[in-house]
C-alpha cells in the first residue's frame, strides 16, 4: 500500500493511522523505515481542506468589501474635486456606476472574462448548492470569487467618471459604464486573468495596474479627447484656469478610503489565505502596498516643494494613489526598498504629468490619467525589477495591447453615443452646473455661491 | 467498541488511531470491514471544533464592526439631509443614540430578547472565563454574539432619528431611544430571534427586514404623527416646501457606509462560518445583498427619469437603501434574478411612497418610512417567493404583529414624553435651528447663510 | 518512547498514531494505561498550528487596517475642528504624517523598539521566504506584525497634529513626526512592548493608553507650550475666544472612524486569535471597548447639560474618544460595569479638563490633551482595579517615566526646530490661513467667508 497515494487522498494523520491499522490487519511488523516515514508524514500541521476553503472565501469577502468601499472613495474624491454646482451629479454617477457595474458583470461580464465559470453568457449562475459540481473549484465559494471580481470591474468604471466630470451627460455616461463593465473590461481581462493569450505569453499583472487601472485610464483619456475640455478650462490665449475643487476634506477622505480599500484590492489578489505561505504573502502585500503609497506621497510633496515652493494638497493625494496604482502590478515580489522605489516614481509621475496634460489641453478633472494610466503603465513595466519570471518585452506587449484595444473600443462607444444621444451637456447647462438640469438637487443649497460659482 | 460513538466524541482521525491502538491492545486482527470503515471516517476534512468557534466568533466581530459603522452612515446621511442649522444636533443625536443603545442593551435588552442568556434582567453577564459553563454555547464567544446583537438594536434607533429630525428635542428623543433599544425592540425581537411565538409559527426574517427595519420605521412613523411636521414644510394652501438637505456628498457618503455595513448585517446573520456550507452561504448573501441594492438604485433612477425627467439624487440613494432593506428578510434563499427583483421593487416603492407621504402631510425628513418600513414590509412578504418553508399568511401575521405592538407601545412612550417634558422644540427654536439652543455649536459657523437659512 | 515529547513535537492525533505504529513495530501489546492516555491526548479539538498562524496573521491584518483607518479619522476630526482657512493644511499634515510614520518605522523604528527582530538599525528586513528562520516566530507572519505595530506609531503622531494646528509650519512639523515615529516612540515603546525595564517591573499597558496615547499627548502638550497659542485665542484681558471649527459633521465622522478603528486597536492587541481563549478575549475586548466609549459619551453629555444647560457636540465626541483612550490600558480584564466606569471617568475628564487648559492658556485646537494624555493617564492608573497582577505604584512609575522622557525629548526637538527653521508661521500667514501660503489650495474655495474668516 503506497503511503503517498493515501496521504494525498485523505490527509496526513489519517494516512498514518491507516498504515498502522493495515499493519495490524496484515499481522506484519513494519520495519524502522515505515515508522520513520510515518513520523515524517504525521508531522504536518496543515489547515484541513474545509478550513482552507473558509479562509480563502473569507479573504475574498473581506477583500471584496474593502474594494466595494473604494467606490465610496472615488465618490468622495470626485465630489471634492469638482465645483459645487456639479457635486450632486458626481455623487449620482458614482453610486449609479457601482450599481450598473454589478448588474452588468452578473449579466454578462463574469462569464465573458473567465472561461468555464458558467453555462452561458446571460446570467452568472451563482451556485445554490454548495459545493456545486459544475462551478465550485473546491478552494473557495464561487459566490465570493464573483463578488471579488465584480468590485474590480466597478473600480475600472469609477476611474472614468472623474476625468470627464463637469461636462458629461448622465445617461450616456452610464451606458458607457454598462458596456465597459459588461463587455470591454471582461474581454481584455480574459486575456490575462481568464488565462488567455497574454497569460500564455508570460505577461504578469498581479492585481491590475494594467487590467484595471490602465484600462480605466485609457477609457478616461479617450473620453476626455472626444468630449473635450470644460468650457472655461483653457482660454483662447492658452491660459490654464485652475477651477479648484469644492471640498478638500472630502477629496482627502476619498483618498484615505481608497488607500484602505487597496489592502483588499492587492491583498485579496493573492486569492488564498489558508496556508502559512499564502497568509504571509498577504501580509507582505499589505506592507509593500502601504509603503509604496507612503513613498508616493512623500516624493510628490518634496518635488512640489522644490518646484513650486508650496505643497499642493491634491498633488500629495494623487501621489498616494499613484504609488498604490504602481505597486498593484507586483505587490508581493519586491523587497521593501524596491516597493518604496516603485511607489516613489509613481508619485513623481503625478507631479510632472498633471501640468503636461494641461499643456496638451487634455482636461482631466481629478488627475485620473496620471494616476491610473501613467502610474499603471510604470507599475506594469516595473514588474521585472523584482519578479524574475517576467520580461520587459512581454510587459510592453501587454501594455500596448490593453491600450490599443481599450482606446479603439472606447472611441467607438463614445462616438456612437455622441452621434446618437450626445455625450456633452449644453453650454448653458455646463455654466449653470449639471446638478440643476439633470439631477434637480443642489449639493449645498444654503451656502452662498454654491451652484452659482 | 463502537466507532461512531468514538468519532462523535473525539474527532475522526483520532478515533481511527484509537481503533488501531485498541486492535493492538487486544491483539486481534481487524477484518477488512473495519479497515474500510476506518478509511471512510478518516477522509473527513472538516474544520476542528475550536476552529469553528474561532471562525464563528470572527464572523460576529467583523459583521458587528461593519454594522457599528452603519451608525456613522446614518449620522452622515441625516447630517446631509437636514438643513445646516440642525446638523450639529443630528450628529449629536446619532452618536448619543448609538451609545445609549449599547448601554441599554447591556443593562436589560439582551436578557429580555434571548431566553437563558443571563442570570437576571439587570446586566448581561459577559462571561469572563471562556468557555463559561452557564453562557457559552460552544459555537462562538458569548461576547461576540452580544456585540453583534447590540448593533442591531442600535440600528433600530438610528432609523427613528432621521424621520423626526429638525423639530424634536434632544433629551426626550434619547429617552425614547433608551426605551426602544432596552425594552420595545427586545420584546418584539424575542418573538422571533428569541425563538418565541412567531418563530414557532414559522415566521421568517433572516436579518431583520421586519424585526429591525420595520420596527424602526413604525416607531419613526408614530413619532412623526405625534410630533407633527416641521413648521415650514406644508403651507396652509397645501403646498409642499422641499426644504433641501444641506450636503449631498455627506448623504451619499452615508449611503455608501450603510451599503458597506449591510454586508455585515446580512452576512453576519448567517451566524456561522466554520463550514464550507456556512462560508458559501455568507458569500451568496453578499452577492444577493449587493445586487438587490444595485437594482434598487437603477429602478429608482429609471422611474425618476420617466416620471420627472430628472434623477433626484436622494431618490437614488434611498433606492439603494430600500433594495437593501427588502433583501434583508431573505438574502440567502433567492437566486440572483429573484434578489434583483426584490431589490428593484424596493427601489420602486421609494419613488412612489415619498410623494405619497407628503400628500398625507407626514413629514419624514430623510425618507426613512418608505425605505425602512414600506420596503421592510415588502421584503418580509417576499420571503415565500424563494423560501419554500414559509407562508404568506404567517409572514403577514408577523408584519401586523410587529406593527401593532410597535405603534401602540411607541405611541404610549411618545405621548408620555409629550405630556411630561414635551418632545417638540419651540417655534422660535425651530426657526433659528436646533443647534443654537440645545447644542450651542453651529455645524458650519463660517459659511454665509448657515444657521440662518 | 515518551508520549509527551512526541505530542509537543508533532501534534496530538499524530502522536497517537505513531504510538500505535510503534507498538506494532515492537510487537508489544500496550497496557490499558497507554490506551487511556492516548484517548485523552486524542480528544483535542485544537486548531492546527498552521491554522493558528493564519488566524493570528489575519487578526494583525484586520486590526492593522482598522487602525490605519484611524489616520483618516484624525484627519476628518481635525479638518472639522479647525477653521476653513486651515483645513487643507490639516488634511495635508495628516496624510503626510501617516506616510512618514510608515517609512520611518520601517527605516529604524521597528528595529529600535523590538529586540532581535532585525539584523540592524536601517531597514526592517521583512522576510521574503516564509517562514524566515531568522525572523518568523512561527505564530504569525512577520510582515503582519510589522504592519500592526507601524499603525500604532502613526497614531502617536496623529495625536500631535491636532493640538498644534492652525499655527505650525508644515515641514518642521513633519520633521518632528519623523523623529517621534522613528526614534522617540520606539525608544519608550521598547521599555514595555520590547520587554524592557518597565515590562520587567510589571508595568501593564494592554494596547497603549500610555505607550501611544499619553506619549502622543505629552508630545502635543510640549509642542503647544513651545509654539504658543493661536494669535486670536486668548485676549489680553484674559477672555477666551472659542474659534469654532468649520465642520461639525466632519468632526463627527472622524470620531466614528476612530471608534471603529479602536476595535482593531484594542482587539488586535490580544495578538492572537487561533484558540478559543484568544478569540473569546478579542470578543470581550470589543464589548468593553464599545461600552467604555458609550459611557464616555453619556457621561460627558450629562455633565455638560448639568453645568452648561446645553450639550456641546465637541465635548460629546471627545467624551467618546476619552472613554476609548481610558479603556485601552486594560480592555480585557474588566467586567462590563468596570469598563463602563473607566470610560465614564474618561468622559468626565474631558468636561473638566477642556476649560482648565483654557484657563492655563494652553491652546489645544481639538482637545487632544484631555482626551489622549489625561484620559490615558487615568486608564493606565485604573488597570489595577481589574487586573490583580498590577500595582498602582508600578503604573505610576510608568506614567511618570513616559511623561518625563517624552516631554524632555520632545522639548529638545521642538526647540531645535524653533532655533533652526522656526516652527511657527508668521502672524500675517496665521491671519490669512495656512492653506494660502504653504499649501496653495483653499479647502472650500467657493463658500463665502472661507479663507477670510
Amino acid at each position: 500500500m503506497s503511503s503517498s497515494i493515501l496521504t494525498r487522498a485523505i490527509g496526513a494523520t489519517a494516512a498514518l493511522a491507516i498504515l498502522a491499522t493495515a499493519a495490524v490487519a496484515q499481522d506484519v511488523v513494519p520495519g524502522a523505515e515505515v515508522v520513520e516515514e510515518a513520523v515524517e508524514v504525521a508531522a504536518s500541521t496543515a489547515v484541513p481542506a474545509d478550513g482552507q476553503f473558509v479562509f480563502n472565501t473569507l479573504l475574498f469577502l473581506i477583500g471584496g468589501f474593502l474594494v466595494m468601499w473604494m467606490a465610496a472613495g472615488f465618490a468622495m474624491l470626485e465630489a471634492g474635486m469638482v465645483r459645487s454646482k456639479n457635486v450632486s451629479m458626481q455623487c449620482l454617477k458614482n453610486i449609479a456606476l457601482y450599481s450598473i457595474a454589478g448588474l452588468m458583470f452578473w449579466v454578462i461580464g463574469y462569464n465573458l472574462m473567465y472561461e468555464g465559470v458558467g453555462g452561458g453568457f446571460f446570467g452568472t449562475p451563482i451556485p445554490k448548492d454548495i459545493p456545486d459540481p459544475a462551478l465550485d473549484t473546491g478552494d473557495y465559494a464561487a459566490a465570493s470569487d464573483w463578488f471579488f471580481q465584480m468590485v474590480f470591474a466597478a473600480t475600472t468604471a469609477s476611474i472614468v467618471s472623474g476625468t470627464i466630470a463637469e461636462r458629461t451627460k448622465l445617461w450616456p455616461f452610464l451606458i458607457f459604464v454598462a458596456i465597459l463593465t459588461g463587455v470591454l473590461y471582461p474581454i481584455t481581462g480574459s486575456w490575462q486573468w481568464g488565462e488567455g493569450w497574454l497569460y500564455e505569453m508570460g505577461f504578469s499583472d498581479f492585481a491590475g495596474s494594467t487590467l484595471v487601472h490602465s484600462v480605466g485610464g485609457w477609457a478616461a483619456l479617450t473620453g476626455a479627447l472626444i468630449i473635450g475640455a470644460r468650457a472655461d478650462k483653457y482660454s483662447a490665449e492658452g491660459r490654464v484656469n485652475p477651477l479648484p475643487g469644492s471640498s478638500m476634506p472630502l477629496a482627502t477622505l476619498g483618498t484615505f478610503i481608497l488607500w484602505l480599500g487597496w489592502f483588499g484590492f492587492n491583498g485579496g489578489s493573492q486569492l488564498a489565505m489558508g496556508t502559512i505561505e499564502d497568509a504571509s504573502s498577504v501580509a507582505r502585500i499589505f506592507v509593500n502596498t502601504n509603503l509604496a503609497a507612503a513613498a508616493g506621497v512623500v516624493t510628490a510633496m518634496l518635488l512640489c516643494q522644490a518646484i513650486y515652493k508650496k505643497v499642493d494638497l491634491t498633488i500629495a493625494l494623487n501621489g498616494a494613489l499613484a504609488g498604490l496604482v504602481a505597486i498593484t502590478a507586483e505587490p508581493l515580489a519586491p523587497s521593501v526598498p524596491v516597493a518604496i522605489f516603485v511607489g516613489a516614481i509613481g508619485g513623481a509621475i503625478v507631479v510632472f504629468a498633471v501640468p503636461l496634460l494641461d499643456k496638451l489641453k487634455i482636461d482631466d478633472v481629478v488627475g485620473a490619467i496620471p494616476v491610473h494610466l501613467f502610474a499603471g503603465i510604470w507599475g506594469t513595466m516595473a514588474v521585472p525589477i523584482s519578479n524574475a519570471d517576467t520580461y520587459f518585452s512581454v510587459q510592453a506587449i501587454g501594455v500596448l495591447a490593453y491600450g490599443a484595444f481599450t482606446v479603439v473600443a472606447s472611441a467607438i462607444v463614445w462616438y456612437a453615443l455622441k452621434l446618437t444621444m450626445g455625450v456633452r451637456v449644453s453650454k448653458e447647462e455646463e455654466r449653470v452646473g449639471l446638478d440643476k438640469h439633470e439631477v434637480g438637487v443642489e449639493a449645498y443649497p444654503e451656502f452662498a455661491g454654491a451652484g452659482r460659482a
